[in-house]
């Protein structure tokens, strides 16, 4: 396992931010692994990510905290410290269909995802014994017209008493309260079978039928207050035809919302996604 | 110059519709050399488009009319005979921006787009030399608030006496009235720098920008009285990220505008489209 | 289920194929729900693949054999009938990694590809949970230097007793006995982490990453005797760049090689690929 | 016109570059536009580029050389110095096909190109007219077996009097001699119509329809003296089928090659090319 920090930072741009930092590093013996920035030059705003390596790094996360905070109230910046030895908690919510779960669990197993799942919560009980499989807890609790305040109150238990880092949600087909979107901002990632902003809503292949459209998508945003309209993560496409019945559209599909949601999941948990306004700067 | 002859057919489904137009065929000598068919099942209707040699075939065009007219009427079918040897007529029209123009002046000089293009019309006068370059006609006249409609008068008389199969809009910034699209309806493609429907009417760049999409598009469509709401003939994509802005978003666009655009006029003059509803069904 | 059956042919080209196999499906009351053709004019070969509805059809499948077979020794046909109410026989071989497998057995369960698979086999003992939630046998045995051709007749012997259609290959790393491949001739699919015919061999990605390419792939394939040149099925791509390490070529790669895999075994299942000299003809 | 500077490195791996030189420039009054850096961990390699506003910098190009330099010969960099208001000069080389040239010239004339072309040579005529069009030079002569060694010294004779810096071969069909190869190393980009490493050499649309690939493609390369095989700078593929006659590879190869080469052209006149080994960083 890799021993590397990393330090994401939002700031006005200003000249001197890149030599303050890799000065500050520098000083410290810190080996700069990767460096990423950028400048939206409309908004004056910069952004970076800077990973290095911890083994020969004088400084303590304490250290670093203290000595780095009179710098970033110089540049006026929001910024994070992550570490690579720490493993974020992540819960996923899904409804009937499996497809997302499934691949998603077959890649924390072969960890291409680098996490902890304590547990998969559902409204329906089918994917039961695939969750159990791989040895993760499965609270699941059907929901109806009268009873969805009371869930949302038991999944954010669940969520609180695990220390929840990032809410995934596999195709969950239910919508979640403002309340419950604020508390988890920024750490609510859904997966929407369209080509975002196309076909916002229910039955978007239904749409996409219907409209003739010669290529289908999905996107993986972060969940916001309005329906299907979060900061953009990732998104993927596939070409179709008129041979492609709604049917056909759906298995196509569901390649795709594996793929861009598992994107999205990784990109998140290696701490690769800043988020202004409502877009991301994505770090590769 | 291949001799072929083209039917494209749609009609009710129903038994024995192959069997009859394939015995027709055959019993008067001709060879198939491309048969592609589609079946809407929702909507209950049949599309084919049969392509023969017309070397040894023993019908004259006349001939065929006469004889496959009562075959037609049983089976309720709408449908068109093509000739490869009849050399399409194409009128472009362009405002300001050139790169769709030239790529398709380059490609009608190298006959990868085979028609005939008597003239381009334009409300700008800058692409002149070029369209003069390629010996082609250039109509031009400026539009404004008071000369919308008389303008659309000339242009319909240019049409009308070069008798126009095809009016391609190569980033024509002007939008046609009701009665012009009527008159040519069916027959006038235009290319829409967005990937439909998202990014209706001005600026879609901008628009795609703003709301952080991963992926922009391009879309050549049917001109219909609803903007940018007409069959769709093809889409292409590119992918983009948050370093990438308006500037570089318009681009990045052109690449796909041209190939796009260009796709469309090409499978049309082809005789590969067939339009039903508001959606195209095209022959590869 | 549909109730439909489905003919594949190959014959030299000559007039009037379409008319006749049209004719003898219509007079039987056969409603064609898919009909697809393709003409090689370099090698003047037809195939056609049709697909009826079989509610109202009068001929048995004895009949079918019984009544075509003269039609088709006149055209010189090769010809297959395949009915959509059989399930298809299938078994996977597999090595260490999983993803491939995983990925099919979850698309199997959710019947995404309709077949039967009564056993998978590998040569490593870590999949074995993962193929008996499933609820399949899993015979397995490691292969060293001197037991190769034993474990080959090992694993003929389960193909034969489960009387196997379909070899599926989801990342097996050994290579199959030239008699193993002439006893399930053009019935053994195989992935292949490049796209072919770059890189074959050991260590594509590798081997990608020493080029230097800016875009890596996945071929899927029948196995020939020759290594890696089979007839191609499938191929898919994704854009890497100077940043992505020979892992993250490994990583970005297994997403290929999942989709590309699981749409050869869903088209061969289907009955749509015709194969002919070293190449597919794949009806869509 | 933007008036930047951009600063090309590649050292040997080691702590606190990052920190010098964005010291250096801080300290000299840059503003940091666009920074991008890459480590290859195996060779130990970092390369960087850093574009910054001229507008306040306090140093001439002469000091800058002069106050860089020993800190080049710490790090042991190699590095270049480059200023957007210099317009590269680049000429083309060209054989019979005219789409790359044709696209080359309408993007320049656009400006989506910034260059100067002072000239485009040729083996053949036919481009005479286009090529003039755009108010260039064209020299031209046949290349037949005796004089080929004549015809490239009165090419060099050209490169040299105009003080090209780019030789761009858009679909040159001729090759280049060892030492033409070596005076302009690093500084000759080819188009090449397959997706490298597949199909080197003659007719890679003729090998990939032999092959039958699903997916076809084009490279752009620089040249080095052992043919198809220099640092790749861009790849681009489209979909093809057993429908696509090798005609219809040419056709829809066309497309990739104008882009890819475009690409390639562009990204080296904005000095976003570093070459390493025989492979390429391309920043974005």
């Amino acid at each position: 396992m890799k021993n590397t920090a990393t330090l994401l930072i939002s700031c006005p741009d200003r000249k001197g931010i890149v030599a303050t930092v890799a000065n500050f590093l520098y000083r410290n013996g810190g080996n700069i692994l990767h460096a990423d920035q950028h400048l939206d030059r409309n908004l004056g705003l910069f952004f970076t990510r800077i990973e290095w390596d911890m083994t020969d790094f004088k400084l303590t996360k304490k250290d670093i905290v203290k000595k780095f905070t009179p710098t970033a109230r110089d540049f006026k910046m929001e910024w994070r410290l992550e570490y690579s030895n720490y493993l974020p908690k992540v819960a996923i919510l899904v409804s009937k269909e499996e497809h997302c779960l499934s691949d998603l669990l077959s890649r924390y197993k072969n960890r291409e995802i680098s996490c902890l799942i304590p547990f998969v919560f559902s409204n329906h009980s089918n994917v039961k014994d695939l969750v159990e499989f791989y040895g993760i807890k499965f609270p699941h609790m059907p929901i109806n017209g009268s009873n969805r305040k009371s869930v949302e109150e038991f999944i954010l238990k669940l969520l609180d008493k695990d220390s929840i880092d990032l809410v995934v949600l596999a195709k969950y087909m239910q919508i979640l309260s403002p309340d419950f979107i604020h508390r988890y901002k920024n750490r609510i990632i859904n997966i929407h079978h369209s080509f975002l902003p196309s076909f916002i809503g229910a039955k978007p292949y239904h749409q996409a039928y219907q409209r003739g459209v010669k290529i289908i998508g999905a996107t993986s945003h972060y969940v916001t207050e309005e329906l299907d309209n979060g900061p953009i993560i990732e998104q993927d496409i596939i070409r179709i035809s008129h041979r492609d019945t709604v049917e056909r559209l759906i298995s196509k599909g569901k390649d795709l919302e594996k793929i861009v949601l598992s994107r999205a999941v990784r990109w998140h948990l290696e701490n690769r996604i800043l988020i202004y306004g409502n877009k991301t700067v994505v770090f590769d």
